[in-house]
């Protein structure tokens, strides 16, 4: 071997090197992109779960006003606790039918529910509301509450529901 | 300029370049370390939390039960709300503490706290928990509440705390 051929496979050799080494290091950028997209806590919206929570809570009232006690049960979690005034907490997405089918059988026809604020992050989101209640058109009691948001299957369902009434029992 | 040497400085030159180029790669392991660092969230520790929440809750027992509303009003946050049966939420510490002084005035004398449980983050924490209220000593009131803690300046203040009784008012 001529020494200057030699040193053109030296030169060659150490480019191959210096591009297999440098795409070694190429690839972390791409690592980082990953641990991003699996991060989904920098993409979640506090302002679009509330949409969503909102648009939840219009299904249920939807729901109670048509009288559809196991559709409004649905939008619980299997685990779900309803902790309603007079009754210790009712556990469970059967006895939360109940419960809700006798809400409606003592004469309340229909439910408005407001949302005020929401706190949390894409598997958990509490909310502050007011509901007021009505009989046959007539607001008979109004009151506030806080629900505990839980996302099941890409869906927010009602994990705690606590709420009372704003009015004097006297 | 020989062919040999030529060929010598080349191979120099490849290796410089493939030593710099690669240095700039080696920075990104230690920005992802960086990365971990601060994200605090990794490190929190919602068992931690439950049992600082169930100190919280003894101190608002023992506060309560001395008559010390002053006290009490200091465990929420200066924007809280209070939630409870019979009127509207009441906001601010303030209003918080004329309404504790009224509950004890009432002649609630000692109120138990349970901690069921807990979720949350280093920031939030929702409690799920059961309390009873008495009166000389005597059990006149059994109930359950949601809590909504907010960390302030390291301690865990109340932000939203509603609450209703088991008791049927019938």
């Amino acid at each position: 071997m001529k020494r200057s051929a030699f040193y053109s496979v030296l030169a060659g050799a150490l480019l191959i090197l210096s591009v297999s080494a440098c795409n070694n290091k190429v690839n972390e950028p791409e690592e980082k992109e990953e641990m991003e997209a699996t991060t989904p806590k920098d993409t979640f919206s506090l302002e679009k779960a509330k949409t969503e929570i909102i648009d939840a809570n219009s299904e249920f009232a939807s729901l109670f006003n048509e009288g559809d006690s196991t559709g409004v049960a649905n939008l619980y979690t299997d685990d779900a606790k309803f902790m309603m005034e007079g009754s210790p907490a009712i556990t469970g997405r059967e006895n939360i039918q109940s419960a809700i089918a006798g809400i409606k059988n003592s004469g309340i026809s229909r439910v408005d529910l407001r949302t005020i604020e929401v706190w949390g992050d894409e598997d958990m989101v509490v909310e502050e509301g007011e509901l007021t209640l009505y009989r046959e058109g007539v607001e008979v009691d109004r009151g506030k509450y806080m629900v505990l948001w839980k996302k099941e299957d890409g869906q927010w369902k009602l994990f705690r529901d606590i709420f009372n009434s704003n009015l004097s029992s006297d």
